[in-house]
């Protein structure tokens, strides 16, 4: 197999090369610590997160559209995995890291199918109110789950709830040197996002590096507390959980080959922690693309995305997607070709081949603590207070999914969301606006007869329907539009204005059918005006359309003047 | 408790006495062997189907809305009811009679909270093309189960292909007698719905009359059939499976409380069995009150159908709905009020307590006989034609809902068709029509550049969007106003004619911000024209209507003159 050769390595500038080195360097010292962390967010062994900041790296170099997304283990792919798989095997076994890799092939052989189908559309039907509420809810359970590593506590919990209460039930067995170690770290690791760059700035540091050394502090906490667990034996004296023994080497590939009942319980997981993480990436890659006047496709990052996970799958990885933060750092520590992330890559070859035994009293409080504070960016506040502002059914799509992955699970919190945003639609569309027009004076414009000062002819009702007639609100526009013609008695003429009516489905033409039909028996004539030229080639050939002939007029001045004349 | 004094008892005119006695008459003639044939369809005892043709036909009476509608034991509900059951339970045993009663109580109390919170619109869910696919698709799953009655056979077969791989691997247990007693009355009964009519009107009777005796054929053919039976005694010579005692005397009230697990194993088909007969029932009452100008009121149907479901359950009964070729033939045979209703109940309770014995030796070929005839008439091509003429994806919801339900079961089937319909509505507005528009000359009218012959401005890109900005197709129209502004270079003004814009959700509004930052970068103005008055009101104080102020126009005309101004 040749492998490709994207555009970015074929025409590779020179003067790219410093800022992506330095930009892989940067991520790769990020890296270690979030690739061990999300790996026991996910239930993996940490090595597994090693292995997936590798290979899929150096795929999505090859296949991705994005300059500066940096792929790898990220928080809500890893809380995901975790919870599709924890009710089908033990966290940690070979049974888990089995399944972990075949839900990341398969999410990656959907991604690269709907690539070849052309389908990154599919991930419009998250809409930004569901994704919000999905990523805030998952940074909740994330924040309470990692609760447990914090305080040196070990127990099962299927959900939030239970979690809650294993909390309170084993207060008794909390460590309290892992809680403060945690706790301190937390203090140190939130100090040095919020507080540090603006005290080094103000030290006369230059902004960007006083950004990037608070960017180390994860870094650099991890190897201080390792160094301190090692020096005090504290996983011996103290019973302080560490990462323990990361075998050394590469990673070997794996065949792995889901069978059927494999593939039954893993298809729905696979799919939304695809659809998902296909959406993040494109989002932030999209928006650092922008930046720079750049635009990624759509539909190339399908194969990106799918190829890393495929990647992983092979390399004895897990799920992946672009990070947010990683990708952030990526791009303004001067990243401009994906060779940054290769870089990364071939440093955490290096680490894992060297450097691997360095893990080994790396204390779970402060991962999990990395963990915390991490997430704690993806809470997202504003988006709701934005949306409660301007649109109450978004923020019932938005609070819905929230909740229902806080109290239910990240799966049933998605889905429930994307169908309570498609029932909100409905909903919306079911009651639709319907306006009575007339004539603006001495001009061709129709406007509400509520709103302005208009004429009209009292043997006319002329009704702007506001809305695309489907089968959700075909019963509601017909007897709203009896109940007006029974508040003006002497209508003989119901002129329909259908300049905002950019379809009709069959359900709403069968109405509109029995509706002109039984107008008709009541000695009222139904027509149309303004409608839309889409609309008209296929209302003319139905039945209703050949009833309709002669009562159609191209705008709405027209048929008023016709109608007028008619009266008279 | 008084019972409620509905309206037609309360004005009771005399001259509808007689209609109504005789439609009730003639109705209970045809109910008959229907509802044991339908109790047999639905995995249940006959007495079952007979309990279910008397207290709910009095519980409509006095809750429903329609005039004339039959309501009863119905094929699609007694199919619903055996798909619903037979997993859980054997069919016929007292465990499942028990769960019958509970499925039509749940079904009945949630018609009736529907009806407490006026959701009579959540039928609208259902569109026609879905429903059609149902009805037809059910209408073959009765008829190719209704062939192991028909041919004397008896296996058990949880989907269509294990039906058909049954009947072949049971070739040599066919009954011949009982094939040949039931391909005779399928012969006999299609020849008297198709030819006996006209036959009849041609020998000089009245068309009506005509009409009438060959909707007596089904009766007849069971009496003949029974005597047959009966005298040569065919149920112990020859094999021939019966009815068998049905016991006298009128049911006994239940209190039938469902636990835990039953709720949540019914819950499902107790909605959809609601819904989907609440849907029938009311295209059924409202097209023949239609023909006598009344209207009837969907929120009071549904406390109609509920309280004749939960009677049912309360006497012994299984659910029921309103019934399409019994309540033609109780509008035509002259009811006026549902006094019709109580005359067929009290007579099926004469039945119940006088001739119960007289059932023992109907035999089942000739009751799956009647129900395949019955059937035959709700498979609906002519609707299948005109969607695929009108609208391919309403075809594809039909077609979707038709083979989920013949391939894989009804509940699936009308689950699945819901869901496709509503892809297909979020799919065609994912690629709404756009069109760059110009001036008609000396009009103030706008149109499609494409179409007319209209004057542009080169500065100046107007395009209409004929579609509600929402979630589905944000970045389709951003992407799609991004390429129309390539191919027009000289284009410093994107005039964005929103008088098919009916409504903009949250993500379709932050793409809009972020593009016309994006293009304010690149020196290109957005501005709006003609945005209705409803979505005006949400727009104005978001963070999109402040950058846009001075660049909304009421009219595209005044944009237009105002923007050519500027150029100059």
């Amino acid at each position: 197999m040749r492998l490709p050769r994207p555009a970015w390595l074929r025409d590779y500038r020179r003067d790219c090369l410093p800022g992506d080195v330095s930009a892989g360097l940067i991520v790769a010292v990020m890296l270690i610590p979030q690739s061990l962390a999300y790996a026991m967010l996910a239930g993996l062994p940490p090595q597994v997160g090693l292995y997936a900041s590798i290979a899929p790296l150096l795929a999505y170099a090859l296949f991705g559209s994005s300059m500066t997304l940096s792929v790898g283990p990220v928080a809500v792919a890893s809380l995901m995995t975790a919870s599709a798989l924890s009710p089908l095997a033990t966290p940690g076994s070979q049974e888990y890291i089995a399944l972990a890799m075949q839900l990341a092939l398969l999410s990656g052989l959907m991604l690269v199918l709907f690539g070849c189908l052309r389908l990154g559309m599919l991930a419009h039907f998250l809409s930004h109110p569901v994704t919000s509420g999905f990523i805030s809810g998952s940074a909740v359970i994330i924040t309470l789950g990692q609760l447990k590593p914090l305080l040196g506590l070990q127990f099962a919990a299927a959900n939030t709830p239970a979690l809650l209460a294993g909390l309170v039930s084993h207060a008794d067995a909390i460590n309290p040197l892992a809680a403060n170690l945690g706790l301190a770290t937390i203090a140190l690791l939130v100090f040095s996002r919020a507080l540090l760059p603006k005290l080094l700035v103000g030290w006369g540091l230059r902004a960007d590096r006083a950004g990037l050394i608070a960017r180390l502090m994860p870094m650099l906490t991890v190897i201080f507390s390792t160094l301190l667990v090692a020096r005090f034996d504290w996983h011996l004296t103290q019973g302080i959980a560490v990462v323990g023994a990361v075998p050394a080497g590469l990673p070997s590939l794996w065949a792995v080959t889901p069978d059927l009942p494999t593939l039954a319980a893993l298809w729905l997981p696979a799919l939304l922690i695809g659809v998902v993480g296909f959406v993040e990436s494109v989002s932030v890659g999209q928006s650092l693309a922008t930046q720079r006047k750049q635009r990624i496709d759509p539909d190339r990052e399908l194969f990106g995305l799918g190829a890393a996970n495929i990647a992983s799958a092979a390399c004895g990885g897990y799920a992946v997607a672009g990070g947010f933060s990683r990708s952030v750092v990526n791009f303004s520590a001067g990243a401009h070709t994906p060779l940054s992330g290769v870089i990364s890559a071939v440093l955490m070859a290096l680490v894992l081949i060297f450097a691997s035994s360095w893990f080994a009293h790396l204390p779970h409080c402060v991962l999990a603590a990395t963990i915390m504070v991490a997430v704690l960016s993806l809470f997202d506040l504003a988006t709701l207070r934005k949306t409660l502002r301007y649109d109450r059914g978004d923020a019932i799509a938005l609070l819905g999914t929230f909740f229902g992955v806080v109290l239910v699970g990240v799966e049933t919190g998605i889905v429930s969301g994307v169908i309570l945003s498609f029932a909100v639609l409905v909903w919306r569309s079911a009651h639709p606006h319907m306006a009575i027009v007339g004539r603006v004076p001495g001009s061709e414009h129709f406007r509400n007869v509520e709103r302005y000062s208009v004429e009209t002819l009292p043997h006319v009702l002329a009704i702007r329907v506001d809305e695309n007639l489907f089968f959700g609100n075909a019963t509601a526009v017909e007897r709203a539009l009896q109940s007006r013609l029974a508040a003006q008695p002497l209508a003989q003429h119901l002129l329909l204005i259908m300049s905002a009516v950019n379809r009709i489905d069959s359900t709403a033409l069968e109405m509109l059918l029995s509706l002109e039909q039984r107008l008709a028996e009541q000695g009222i004539q139904l027509s149309m005006a303004e409608i839309k030229g889409p609309v008209m080639e296929r209302l003319l050939p139905t039945a209703l359309g050949k009833r309709l002939e002669g009562r159609i007029w191209l705008s709405a001045h027209e048929a008023f003047l016709s109608l007028a004349a008619r009266a008279a």
